[in-house]
């Protein structure tokens, strides 16, 4: 599937960091950057733009503020063909904390918001793009938005100078009918912009819807190494360097960083399919219960789970 | 998705045999028939149909052979509506070795075939309908069959009495887009006749190319619980039957032999998605060598496994 526009964008460190608070080793995030330059990949999203005052260091690592000392340490000036990209969630971060892109190493903001929020996420993206950042908004838990209220959030997004706008399956709860409609709304309204994809792999259709948005003429595509990512994770990155065939990618430099780092980190942090991601996502529903289980020590009891469900009946 | 025409045929036993050469435990496949019974899956399909003469005991357990006392000691005289189902390789059955249906418990025979085996696999099916059994024919490895040559099976298939015919993904290399192709192009060739869709999982794609084979209206599903089968394995039977939502499905029996006995054999036997599985998927390719290395002290060796693939450049 050869097309030029396609941009592939790694989250492994920002979604990742969800299932650890962002305790990644220096040696870690740097292997994941080296790799990522090596195999062609087009922007690393290496974590979370949030204020000092929003978070304690105590709690998260340095991949939830994106600090340009921390980002200097691992990527030094950045002379590479990789972009950097940092996404930031409505209120988390205040406008003075965001330096200029010529004083930064970030290339790209995403705006991550809910439908409620998409006057702000707006606002918050065309202040990135003063600043002379790249910026996409990514419109979460879409599978929770009816269709006026999306109607809407799209006639405001068409009237913004925000270039990229995501199709994003937060719950894993989407199938390819699903993928196909959504990308074809937003296409439809919102003429002159790129639309993305971002999957979660719930129900094992990661990878598939991903394919759906491909073939739908999405261009910016997410993925994580491993899939590495919250929960049930998201699209593999190997897979969909596999699939693209694209003469700019390469595949061996994601398969070292798996064997010598990513896959020795999955046995300490069990991401990936599991039965209670997949009744989250069935279910439509934030996997938060899901995760909550999956660290309890009852995480094999997957019918006491099903039943902990309101309304489990209706998936039963 | 709704539609009264559906069979799932659970293989668990079958496909998941090739990992164990079918050594389970009667506890295990005892199990796993109780929960299908309990779900209201259509078909199990509880191994092969083999000469005694074509194996040796000492090698393989009781389900390459679906002896009827095998049968029997698990299923008793099987008074529930879950029909048994078992597949017949060509050359390794003879037919007197086939008894009439009103004298086993199996109800269909599923004869597998190469294209080169077609004429063969018809006979054999044939034979078996006169006996009384409900038949299909499963066209393995279409991945690597060229137009013309499927066009001429099909032609053979279409005036032959067999009623089902399946898309069969053996190497887990097919995309969507090659599903929704197969799925029109067997439906335009045969008509009158049910289209099955057997997958597997190489590239994460078992589940979503069987959503694509339900929405181009193949009927016969092949699914094993948590994937269970060969290398990455199959589409899973939970999530299929999550997905459906028909309510002559349960979903619950199947999350319990998975807890109690399906999970815990996937500590001993790794089937499921892994990188080799990948890498030979993606280039089209018998999975027998992923097999072999991952059963080899290599296995954590991405890389290594890679460049020792014939024209591996062609996928980096």
């Amino acid at each position: 599937m050869y097309r030029k526009e396609i941009k592939v964008v790694d989250c492994t460190i920002r979604d990742g960091g969800l299932m650890n608070n962002w305790q990644f080793s220096d040696e870690f995030v740097k292997a994941v950057y080296d790799s990522l330059v090596e195999a062609g990949v087009d922007y690393m999203e290496i974590g979370y733009l949030s204020s000092e005052s929003a978070f304690s260091r105590d709690v998260v690592g340095p991949w939830k503020f994106c600090d340009n000392k921390d980002l200097k340490r691992i990527v030094g000036e950045n002379k590479t063909s990789l972009k950097l990209s940092a996404m930031a969630d409505i209120g988390r971060i205040d406008l003075k904390d965001i330096p200029q892109a010529k004083d930064s190493l970030l290339d790209m903001i995403r705006v991550a918001c809910y439908v409620h929020q998409v006057d702000k996420a707006i606002a918050l993206a065309e202040h990135c793009m003063d600043k002379g950042y790249e910026t996409t908004i990514n419109l979460m838990a879409v599978s929770k938005v009816n269709e006026t209220e999306l109607d809407e959030a799209l006639s405001d997004i068409a009237k913004s100078r925000v270039p990229v706008f995501y199709v994003v399956d937060s719950f894993g709860s989407l199938y390819s009918e699903h993928i196909e409609h959504l990308a074809r709304k937003y296409r439809k309204a919102l003429p002159g912009k790129e639309i993305g994809i971002h999957a979660h792999n719930n129900m094992q259709l990661a990878m598939g819807n991903t394919v759906t948005a491909i073939v739908e003429n999405c261009n910016y595509l997410d993925a994580t190494i491993l899939g590495m990512g919250r929960g049930a994770g998201n699209c593999p990155l190997e897979i969909l360097i596999a699939f693209l065939k694209n003469p700019k990618y390469r595949l061996l430099p994601i398969l070292d960083v798996i064997q010598n780092h990513v896959a020795p980190l999955q046995k300490d942090i069990d991401w990936g399919y599991h039965i209670p991601y997949l009744i989250t996502g069935a279910m439509n529903e934030h996997p938060r219960s899901a995760i909550a289980w999956m660290n309890s020590e009852e995480k094999h009891d997957l019918v006491k789970f099903m039943k902990s469900m309101h309304d489990y009946e209706l998936l039963d």
